[in-house]
Formats: C-alpha cells, structure tokens, sequence
C-alpha cells in the first residue's frame, strides 16, 4: 500500500520531530506550515518539503494533515473556526484527514471535527503525553478521540509514531483524558518542588532526599523526569511552564463545567500562572522549583 | 549476645504489630503500655506481656523503650515534657534506650533527647515510612535521627523490623525527612482524587484512566496505593486523614520557620482539616476523595 502524504502545520519542538520520524520511516512530508515562518523553511529546507504559507496550499499538497500546535487559539486560527480569516486548512479538503495532536479544549476538537465532516473531510484528535525525545524516536505515548473510520485510516500513520496507542472514544474524549493526566502532573511537579525547596532551607542533601522520596509514598514519574533538573536549576524546556498553565486551565476550565471545586489543581494553575507572569514562562515545568527554593527566582 | 528487653508504649496499629513482629523474632516484650488500657490489655494477654499503666514502670521493665505514639502532645506527656505530671517514661531511666516512632515535629525529638541524656539514658528517633503489613512483617522504611552510639544500640532491634534502614543524621534530621515524605504524598493523594473525581463526572471510565495515569507523567507511588480505593470508596484506614492533616501540619511549620510559602502543601493540609471537621478524619487518606467527587462525602 503506497503511503499517504503527509503536511505538517506547527512545527515546534514536538511537530519538527514528529515530521523527522515520518521522513525517517519513509513517508513523504509534501508540506510544512508555522505561523513562524522561520521555523517552516529551516525544517522544510532539512527535509525536502515546501514550506508553505498558505494553509489552504497545506491541504492541497498533502492527504493527511498533522496539526501539532499551541493552543486553542492557534487551533482555532488554522481552522477558520471564527470565520473571520479568509484562509483555512478546511479549504479544498474534500477526502482528506486531520490528525490533531495539540493539547487543546475538548471542545475545540469537537467543533473542528463538525466542520471537518462538512467540508467531506476526516478528523481525529490525537493526544500526546510524551515529550520531544519520544516525537524523536516516534515513541510517543498516544491517545485518539473520534470516529473508528478517522482512526483506522490515521493508525499506520499513528503506528509509526508510537509505542503505545490507545482509542479512548468519541472526539473530546482523548483531549478530556490528556488534560487530567497533565493536571495531575502539574499538581505533583508544584508539590516536589515544595518538597526539595523546603529540603534545601533546613539543610538537608537533595540527593539523598530524593533519594528517599523515590522509595517511599512520595514517589512519583515526575520525581523521576524532575528532581535533578530542580536540584541543580537545568530547565531547559521540554514541557514549558506556559503550558503547564493552558493544560490545568483546560482541565479547570471543565471542572468548572461539571461544577467541581478542585483546590490543588487551582493552586498549581496559579503557581504556573505565575511563573509566566514572572518571565519564567518558558522555562520546563520543574522550573516551578524557582518559586519554591529560597533565594532562587525574582526574590 | 542476649537480646536486650523491650516495651512498647502506645500499641495503635502501627505498635502492636511492631511488638508482634519483635516477639515473633525473640525478644522477650515485657511491657506495654497505650492511654487507651483496653488496647494495651488486649496486646498483653496476647503476647504475654504485662499491661502497665505507670509510664515509670515501663521503663523499669525493659532495657530498650519503644515509642509509638500519636502525635506532640502524646510525645509530651509520656516524657513529662511539660513537666506537668508526675509520671514519666524519664524516671529511672538511667542506661535505657528509647527509640521513638510516632511522626513528631523534630522539636519534639530534640527536646526528649535532651531530657534522656540528663537522665542518663539514650534516645534515638526512628521515623517509618510504610504502614501497618510493614509493621507485622517486619518490613518498614525506617530513618533513624540520633548519635552513633545510639544508633549502634538500637541497629539489630531495627534490623528486625525493617526492609530499609537509613540513618540520616542527628536528632531531627529524620522527623524533617518524614515530614517532607508525607507533605508530598498527601499533595499527591490530594492530587490524584481530584483527577479522578473530574474523570467520574466526565463520564471516563476510571479503570481505563487510572491504566492512563500509570503510564505517563500522572504516575505516583499514591495512584498505587491510593488509586483503586479512591474509585471503590474503600476508605478502610491505613493512614488516617487526621494523620495526614497532622504530617502536612508539620512540614508547613518548618516552612515558617524557614520563611517559606508552599501554596501546595497548605491546600493540601486545608482539605484534610476539612476532612477531619466534616467527620472523616478517620476513614484513610485515600478518602480525600469524599471531598472531589460529586455526589459523595456530605454533599
């Protein structure tokens, strides 16, 4: 079976990587799109696509088209969700299929889906709880939302990216999933770095704290991804601290909706909230760390 | 080498198993005493020890001490702390080693430490991190505060008792490590009932979304232990709310003390009080989730 063409819309630390993989496994990337054209031409330049400014040409060169980017807004950009652009990938898309990878409201993704099926294409959520080394070496941790006919056609594609792919439901379901995964994340990423800060100001060895931490109740995935990146202040980004905020306001955002009061995960939106507010915005996620470690941060 | 005599004072889950485990092991249990007689006299007739209600008169009976109890105010009063009683564990206490469990403020463990070494006996804080099974099999996390002498002495009693057995430091050195274990655990719990009471009102299925959380950056040592009875509300108790209130307590005072704001471990402790003054302050920890899941607790 001849493979389908692939476009890539987004291409930060995750797309670019994603369309790598691809390449690598012998699909041909036909396009490339980013609102930071820089980005685009750098990437389609290394791989041989078109880097494409036009999100209408997007879907004309490609079958399948792999959204991977911001947030809702961004989402809503592409799509012409608004309707106040003139350019949208729906244009032309007769046949085609959305893979959409941001991590975005469940909403968003049922909307794009409804005007998807409108313009007689497909569309699947596709949702990532992995990070840049994982798109890399398409060893992604993923989970899809939509139709079982959108799923069976992006699966070879998906296949290729993953190490685990799991069919969680209908559309908005995989993005409902993936929010809660992240606030649970973020909740205990803000609460081991209250643990180490706190280590720190009475003295104790971080090492050995850790240590301690990873053989008892307080053990965590984030003590393991974490902990020494908090220690010795490495926070180069992997999973920056702006989106740590968007991922636990989304799932607020349908705690509110549910009429839920979740306390913790309030607490840690306003920590991550804070960060951006403070600059750290685009620090990794352990850098939540400046804010509890004495003398570190803006004090 | 004869094996030293040993009492144990406060017999709750956690110290009649100690004492059941140490008697299984051949030490001969010659005292045991709890505020609540009914226990202590049922733990005596078992392990054929003498139930005392003189605190002097425990430590007469044995040549090693073991502590067990609830929280500060129990610390005080068994050691006369206060100096208010006229019974103490202190009196005649010259040569004895008192090894002292219960989760206290590491003030506590200075100040009894202090009062030991005036009455020219040892002490020695050996704080656990595991539960009650641990305690009969003899299988506790056990970090231990004090000097090396009495460190030395205490060894093959905790030997005996536990998995691990790491000595951290001086007297309080331990109680602070302990604290720092439960804060991030309890933010952890308090954490994950919240995933997974906005999961139930999302309409997931929790069995596929814990499997999710165990896979990703949502992971804990909690979703473990605590993930299953959140979803089945079996709150039967291993780790009372009321403990976990107390321990966050802790850790948050030596938080002030160093100046620190943890805004995590303070929300954390806020739902545990709320807990304890809604009237679950012993159902386990895990019970948390009375408090995030719609139409459960008091609502």
């Amino acid at each position: 079976m001849t493979k389908e063409t692939i476009a890539v819309v987004g291409v930060g630390r995750m797309g670019a990587n994603m369309a790598r993989r691809l390449r690598d496994q012998g699909y041909r990337i036909t396009a490339v799109y980013d609102c930071k054209t820089a980005l685009s031409a750098d990437l389609a330049y290394e791989i041989g696509a078109e880097a494409v400014v036009s999100l209408s040409r997007v879907t004309e060169l490609a079958d399948v088209i792999l959204t991977v980017v911001t947030d809702d807004a961004a989402m809503q950009a592409i799509f012409n969700l608004l309707g106040d652009t003139g350019d949208s990938l729906l244009i032309g898309a007769k046949g085609k299929l959305f893979i959409n990878c941001a991590t975005v409201s469940p909403s968003v993704h049922l909307a794009v889906e409804e005007l998807a099926h409108h313009a007689g294409a497909e569309s699947l959520e596709a949702c990532m709880a992995s990070s840049i080394t994982q798109a890399r070496e398409g060893t992604l941790y993923l989970m899809t939302g939509g139709t079982d006919q959108a799923f069976r056609r992006a699966e070879p594609i998906l296949k290729d990216l993953s190490v685990s792919l799991r069919h969680i439901g209908v559309t908005g379901k995989a993005a409902q999933v993936k929010a809660l995964v992240n606030m649970v994340m973020n909740i205990n990423t803000a609460g081991l770095a209250e643990g180490l800060g706190l280590g720190q100001s009475l003295g104790l060895d971080l090492t050995m704290l850790r240590e301690v931490f990873s053989e008892t109740g307080a053990n965590s995935r984030v003590l393991v991804t974490d902990d020494e990146d908090m220690q010795n202040r490495d926070h180069a980004c992997f999973f920056s601290a702006a989106h740590a905020a968007k991922d636990s306001g989304i799932a607020l955002e349908l705690a509110r909706d549910e009429g839920l009061s979740l306390p913790l995960a309030e607490t840690t939106k306003k920590q991550y909230d804070r960060m951006v507010a403070e600059g750290f915005g685009e620090l990794d996620k352990s850098g939540v760390a400046e804010l509890t470690f004495a003398g570190r941060g803006n004090h």
